[in-house]
């Protein structure tokens, strides 16, 4: 079964923390051992997981996404959202976290971010999560 | 089982749209509830999933890579496609796609694309269907 | 189950190729056919997969990470090492392999690399292998 969390994102590019949101996805799904997937159906956003106790960090991937791939850059895409789409590429749309005894095998410092590129928007994340 | 899509790439660097074949894959492969995983058993390709319906989109991301990591750019690796291989390791190998009802999970724009780095050549896609 | 391969880097910023290691899990495994999860749960490191013939592609990939995410940019995070989380969410923590007659899927060039970007120190990778 696929459940989906919802996120309202609040600017243009912003990086959400959905740690707490998966691990009630894994909790309900009742699986002791397995593997959960997680699947961003969005072509201008991404998944990714870095630290979340310091919230400079993901400011400073944010920064830095900008540096590389600004706003405006001679892009052929015409709807001025260009950039969101290939950090979407760079970012990824898919990712796997393991599961053992009922709970995601995340590091000490370890947070699932949602990545918004294009936002204010409404979006959501595809969970599964598959036992052994 | 795992099965190959293979794919004859037309110049050095290319988007290949390759989502309508992963999708009799899907469909061969009879299984109603669970993950499609794709493979790229190569080290200059790679595969990545965004918008398929403005051709622009491709061409961005291709400038992009392009501009952030140039052909020449004084490498260590003496082939001539280092680049290459370093677009390869930002764009990833591997990813996942969830299938429910027999049909992959995809958002409305995406599409999924393999990435030619260093084509023209004959390239393939592994991929496999497990069930829930 | 999950199993962990454990690594001591020996320079701040270093590819170390861990092929022979996976294969010796998925070996122990006794899987047949299935699927291999490599998962790093750090948040300065990463994993990739890319040529282990020619050591230079190494080095190419980490003189790239460097010119385009330097130690130095100004960044929010004072740790020191923010460009080692920036490069740990472009390269990414999680991937899969596929599974075949008890043996990994890679091609013939295909090596599997963790990234160290803020060695040095005792890390590891969590392996789980699921068959179909």
């Amino acid at each position: 079964m696929v459940r989906y969390i919802n996120i309202r994102t609040g600017a243009r590019v912003e990086l959400v923390d959905i740690t707490s949101r998966v691990k009630e996805v894994v909790k309900d799904s009742g699986i002791g051992d397995g593997v959960c997937y997680l699947y961003v159906p969005h072509t201008t956003a991404g998944i990714t997981i870095n630290e979340g106790a310091d919230p400079s960090v993901k400011r400073d991937i944010i920064q830095t996404l900008q540096r590389l791939i600004p706003r405006d850059a001679g892009y052929a895409h015409m709807e001025g959202n260009a950039d969101a789409h290939v950090k979407s590429s760079l970012v990824g749309a898919s990712l796997q976290v393991l599961v053992e005894e009922g709970e995601l095998l995340l590091g000490t410092w370890q947070s699932i971010f949602f990545c918004e590129f294009d936002g204010p928007r409404h979006r959501r994340v595809a969970v599964k999560i598959m036992g052994t």
